[in-house]
């Protein structure tokens, strides 16, 4: 008689919580996104029964008054529902909704917040959303525009602020995002680092400016964080020990792919970068 | 040979992820914070060191300097080391300046995200950061000021995004926080919610008017969220049958205590709160 609003995380099934992990063991129904990777959906129990509402861009979409309509049913006939979304069940998940209707319908309801993919994606890419000396603050925005188009980001503002800006779901609208902050006075040559399918084992990072930003085809699902942390990879493996100059190449786009990682180049050029950074120095051309 | 910088999440040890409660049993050595909680310190193995470098406001401080020294040192003499934060490794923890001197070191580092009380307290008392209508972004920030000074946040830009703001450690410095928001422009009746010791069963929410913050103590720790998000209690049980008339004492601070949610009457005001302002009508008087 309860449903649950269950944060899956970014991918990763190990960065489920031990509460959702419990939870997807023990629920009667489970209903679930398309973002949900399939070794999460492993640890549902075999006899729960498992509706899919994934809305996929391009497919057959459930619309949300639907899915509010099936928790409610399922909600007033089972003890254990889990409602489980990619990320965290209030980052644009539109878990807010599906409380009020379940709690307008008189059915209780609790969330269990997840890993958001704004702050994992990054981190797994090696890239702090704050560090001191370089940012002090993030901000988590959607490109992916509310139909109604009341929700209009203040984009001056956002550029302004000057910290971490991390957006989500800002594949397809890359180009416009860097028409935005540009037309917004931010510089140019801002980092921008890239995140695809973070903490799974296709996750790919791409590092490049803001001005090249959307040049090329984003892949989808990606997290793209502009902001001097962009610039950095903490997470490297090990300092160069023999330098090799400036990183000439860092205008262009690079790719590093796997969340395994090894020391390679880029990684060692990526380190220097982060050093320098802390040190106050403009690790960026 | 690995330092993991891990999330211990905002307090609720069944919101560490699967790979934070895992590693904890497995690690050589501990070192932890303040913040992290006994039930999470529990779970470490009794024959591992555990080291405490927890950042007392009044009390004795470990430097940043000498956590990282702890750190190359046991990075390099055992197999398996936690560095174990509340909240998020990268969400003000510092675990990017941890990770870029272990770097430096050679000395492999890896990071496992956590929950963060940024998205996790405020989802708890109900808050969604992100709801459809009301906010499509957020922005998280630190009242703490780094003591160089170099952080300076644009409030005014702050102010004008007109989304979500969630102020991490900021219950010393809620008046000046006030201050700043009413001087940036920002009304003095906009919702705040702040939500101390989340996750915890000592968790209390406080529900006021932003000309009204820091006009009493605020606890430690706490979570302030706001925006028109902070309104609402989307987690409310059930809708009130009986209508008792606007929420007038609105105006001045109230708490709910507990993350145990009985359907009481605040819950019950806040609800109808929350459908109000899903609706389009302005749930705040």
């Amino acid at each position: 008689m309860t449903v649950y609003l269950v944060g899956a995380g970014p991918g990763d099934p190990d960065l489920l919580t031990l509460r959702a992990a419990r939870l997807l063991g023990e629920a009667d129904v489970v209903v679930h996104d398309r973002l949900v990777g399939p070794q999460v959906l492993d640890m549902i129990a075999p006899w729960a029964e498992r509706i899919d509402v994934g809305k996929d861009p391009d497919g057959i979409r459930t619309t949300q008054d639907r899915i509010n309509e099936l928790l409610v049913d399922r909600g007033r006939r089972h003890e254990t529902v889990v409602r489980l979304k990619g990320g965290d069940p209030f980052v644009f998940g539109r878990g807010g909704e599906e409380a009020v209707a379940l709690g307008a319908a008189g059915v209780a309801v609790q969330v269990v917040p997840g890993i958001t993919s704004a702050i994992a994606g990054p981190a797994t890419a090696g890239v702090p959303v704050t560090h001191r000396g370089l940012s002090s603050a993030f901000t988590v925005v959607t490109a992916h525009q509310d139909p109604n188009g009341e929700q209009d980001l203040d984009w001056d503002a956002l550029a302004r602020i000057g910290s971490t800006l991390v957006i989500l779901m800002g594949a397809r609208r890359a180009a416009s995002v860097r028409h935005r902050l540009l037309a917004a006075g931010m510089a140019a040559d801002t980092p921008v680092t890239i995140v695809v399918s973070a903490t799974t084992p296709q996750q790919r990072t791409f590092r490049l400016r803001l001005d090249a930003l959307g040049a090329t085809t984003v892949p989808n699902p990606a997290v793209i964080v502009v902001g001097a942390v962009a610039a950095n990879d903490v997470l490297a493996a090990m300092p160069d020990p023999t330098p090799t100059g400036p990183a000439t190449a860092a205008a262009t786009a690079t790719a590093t792919a796997g969340p395994d990682r090894s020391p390679d180049t880029d990684n060692r050029r990526d380190h220097r970068a982060a050093v320098a950074a802390l040190e106050g120095v403009a690790p960026w051309p």
